[in-house]
């Protein structure tokens, strides 16, 4: 008897033994599933920086477009280092002041990370791409004028503090998180604050020569300059709606179910859905508004649409369903067009490619949206619509004024000031000339026949 | 002795639970793994609307370049609004008229799907960018003369409707499903479907002005007019080969191993080396062919090489060998050579970027290709060539037919009835100027010397 | 007792056999989730055959456009169906002749191959497009004056023998790899084997016409021929950017924790980490030290500093830290930027886009790398630096010599065969009317007014 019970449990502990091992073993491929779906959606929006760059280039003329491409490709290689040195840490490092910032991991500080498990590398990749991409917004904003080594110190600047602080407030665990604050994959934390800041630094600079021209009965006539290559542009969004499904759908963190709920795998395809949706919403509804307004299915109106509804979408694209998603989008590529031409023709802020519209703007809109439309009830993200009343609303509106000041406040004192030091704007002569020419000494397209003088 | 039997069956339950636990974990960790997989196909299925953009524009001339880009990315976007609230419930609704149509989930309507478990979601997002594929085809063959209205009107219908029903018949459980019709990424179900339609349109609009000029003697001479951008033309169809990957490697719908066979994750590897190598083996064949033919490597033939071996894999990709799909590929390249041509030079019917021949001639090609090379006998696929007979191949003429007459009728009837109210083509005044211009009074290329009247 | 003995012993056997299962459905599962990795990589690398061919259509004159994108297009075609019969079998076949050559496996022989798992497809997927890497980087340094037809064989000899011998020392299991050497993703196996070749083929070509100018005085003026894209350039090296993160990423081959260590999915976060940093420090030193030398920041050296941190990267992705990260890029960018300007100005070799130095000089700079920072205790990678003392560098000198004569000593012999049978290079009529007319008899940019006698 006791022999067949020593039998009898040695098999079990056996089994026993082998069902805790695949127990560990489910979590570690778990993690390594999470890894494998932060790494994919990291890469995603890393390509996004090729989006921006030909969204740029085919926006404005041909004598800027090696220089606004080289701005494209610097501003991601300036920010990658200075958000390993100093970003993150803002960022994600100990909390101090009470949720105002991060405090240590800088420089990859080996005393408070742990580098065995690749959590926090893989943490870090997912980061410096999205702050790479509120850096690079503002070169739209300040294309065809801007000096090459001003757009590089300021492009430091956003990515080590900026963007980071603001960051750490709703994503770092600081006081808007602790508020409530909802903003799944940064209408407000990325595209707001590049959008705050692309306003302040188009203000600063002033608009490009001949943009308003005060003629002699004292009206001011305002010019367009149409950009030089519009399947860029094309191309660009393209990119960039393409990696947006990695910035948002990615954001759930993780691939497996986690804890359900918004931040879990299961939401990824909702996330997807909404995304692709609100896109498409947004660019239909800029193409009619436009098509009514101006007469003609205008291009650059639609693919900026096509981006409204995208940034739109990213705070609420976890919590809405995808009816929401498309009315959503739909607002969002109607108020870009009503944007641009407020900012052009009432306010004469020259925003070259229309970035302050698509980002703040829209990055504002798609914010209030998650108090409107929200309805995830498990997470008690509740929006005007599904029972949440004004509260969720309320919070959403701290926010956006917080981080708004934050990011306008800092970001125009930084550009006074490299005003008022190194200069930010080239001659009068460099910029007729064009900045390819005078900054760079190449031609973009050597060979092509091309009316510089435009 | 009960005490020890009684700690004994305590563990014992706990080690039960725990494995049972596992088993559970284990179920939802293989969900969350072909969900990450089925997304990533889905957004690389999606960058080929940038291909597609790229191709149709690099092969057409400069001054319709706004209007083709536009086209691409309008049909995407009307197109997953369409495919939301009709087009994905005639597909894969519930069945009705014996595998004709499906019939309900219209709008994601809640009563009808499981929202909770993402499943829902998932499928929608990865079936939207393969209608998208099916809609976007059309627009090379008729690129250069066509209302941007008009082509809008068409992109919904073939959307909502003509790709829905016929994709019901294969993929949602129709009538050809039950026959044992082998299409496994849609040779016939998107890319003959885009490609019947095409060829009624091309057909309807009739040529390019200056296409095919009648001489004094009778005789009609035909004049090619070349691609504005070749490197656009060759990005296009390397970023189409990329995302192919998606298309193909992803219809697995796994990427677990399930329940084996075709449709298992364990398959996916194989998938991905026939597609590699049949539209290498396009593009090879076409070039050599082209070069025999005309004395030289012609650039847009060798590109259209590739896409046609691409095609031609599609429908057999997951049941054939690696040798088998370069022989595949070797014929799609020159029988896509061959087509160009003879829709050119005899049918006289003007193609401006060979879509016909790629996707229809091709898709065809490939859905008889199943029939005589399939070697799946663990899923009773098998061809003429490994003891399969004539059942296989006889079932795939039956589909090719079926979906063929589906939809060459209905997208006929569209385009006659979209001349005879809106209209279909632009003023032959309009189209000397350029769609850019008269369509969107917007050129491309702003700046730039071009011969506009070419 | 006995009954409850036996009705224990029942559950038990079920709860055990529950376990098993669940351990044997964790491996499978681990499996798919590996194969998933490694297929996204090889995905990744092969959008990078677009990156290359618009970084060496961008860095050259429009009248030699098409030729280039046919060059990259179809070097990945040929390469891939000649790697498939016979570069597999030499790189990964049994080993013969003490780890010098493979010697079965060709043509997939199902002999040798476990076809059913997937694990020998997925395995060619992945080194397929690496062995397009090497061939690939060839076609800058030859651009704008070989026929097409002697690339095409050329490429053919690469992918079939050069590059998968010397890969089978390293990778397939050869005596380098035996000795210790270290090349985690290829900056001796992929880009010095590439950059070799390249050296070789533009010194048996000579230069472009018109390069390099011998003056009355004697002294020989050097022209520079300014690219005819920059934003092609730049959207190309952003994609390469891009589909790096799968070269380096997926080199470890597996995304589960596996044996832990550098070959370990818990590697893949620094692999990225590192590649990121050292890309971003590559720009920038090469960018400052440009910006220096010749008084502007030069947008094409930055670029290539871009890529030379990336090549420089390649080998030591998996063990060093992101500080040495950042140290390696920053050496390779300032490497690129001396290197370029040596062969042009000293040894007067035509490398048109720079390709010998960014992938011969920087893949050697790499290996090296490896010699000085690594720091893998746990798999016995020590540099220099890390207690490790001359040995692994003396190892890593052995290999880059060893690899390094192969490759240059084989390519060479395969240009001179080439050049003394179907001739290497265009007539000088065909020359300066551009390959684009006189080999594919299409211009790239049908309509545009473009100065080709440059």
């Amino acid at each position: 008897m006791r022999k067949k019970l020593f039998v009898l449990a040695v098999l079990f502990l056996c089994a026993g033994g082998i069902s805790l091992f695949a127990q560990e073993s489910l979590e570690s491929l778990g993690f390594s599933l999470d890894v494998v779906w932060l790494f994919i959606g990291a890469i995603l929006v890393f390509i996004m920086q090729a989006g921006f760059a030909l969204v740029e280039t085919g926006l404005t003329r041909a004598k800027n477009a090696t220089n606004i491409t080289m701005k494209n490709v610097m501003d991601f290689c300036f920010g990658a280092i200075v958000y390993w040195a100093i970003g993150w840490g803002f960022m994600y490092g100990k909390d101090a002041l009470g949720g105002l910032i991060g405090t240590d991991q800088f420089f990859f500080s080996p005393m408070s990370v742990d580098f065995e498990s690749g959590n926090f590398y893989k943490s870090w990749f997912f980061q410096v791409v999205f702050a790479a991409t509120a850096a690079t917004i503002v070169s739209g904003a300040m294309a065809e004028r801007t000096q090459f080594k001003s757009y590089l110190i300021y492009t430091c600047f956003i990515s080590a503090f900026i963007y980071p602080i603001s960051g750490h407030w709703v994503w770092g665990g600081g006081w808007l998180a602790e508020l409530g604050f909802h903003d799944f994959a940064g209408s407000t934390v990325v595209h707001s604050v590049g959008g705050w800041a692309a306003l302040m630094g188009a203000t600063v600079l002033g608009p490009r020569l001949g943009k308003y021209v005060k003629g002699a009965d004292g009206t001011t006539s305002v010019k367009a300059f149409p950009g030089h290559n519009i399947p860029y542009a094309a191309l660009g969004v393209l990119l960039l709606f393409f990696g947006w499904f990695g910035f948002n759908g990615a954001s759930t963190g993780i691939a497996t179910v986690g804890g359900g709920g918004i931040w879990s795998g299961l939401n990824i395809a909702r996330v997807c859905v909404t995304t692709c949706l609100a896109a498409a919403a947004g660019a239909v509804s800029a193409m009619i508004f436009s098509w009514i307004w101006f007469k003609k299915p205008d291009a650059s109106m639609t693919l900026n649409g096509l981006l409204a509804g995208l940034v739109g979408i990213t705070a609420p694209c976890a919590v809405v369903s995808p009816g929401a998603s498309i009315i959503i989008g739909l607002i969002a590529g109607i108020l870009v067009v009503l944007s641009v031409e407020f900012i052009d023709k009432v306010l004469k802020i020259d925003d070259p490619v229309g970035a302050v519209s698509v980002h703040c703007v829209c990055g504002i809109f798609g914010t209030i949206a998650v108090g409107i439309w929200a309805n995830a009830p498990e997470d008690g993200v509740l929006g005007l619509l599904h029972g949440g009343g004004f509260t969720q609303l309320g919070v959403q509106f701290i926010g956006i004024l917080a981080v708004g000041a934050w990011a306008a406040l800092t970001s125009l004192l930084l550009f006074l000031v490299i005003k008022a030091t190194v200069g930010l704007r080239v001659s009068a002569r460099e910029e007729l000339v064009g900045l390819d020419l005078s900054e760079h000494k190449a031609e973009a397209y050597a060979g092509f026949q091309i009316f510089s003088n435009m």
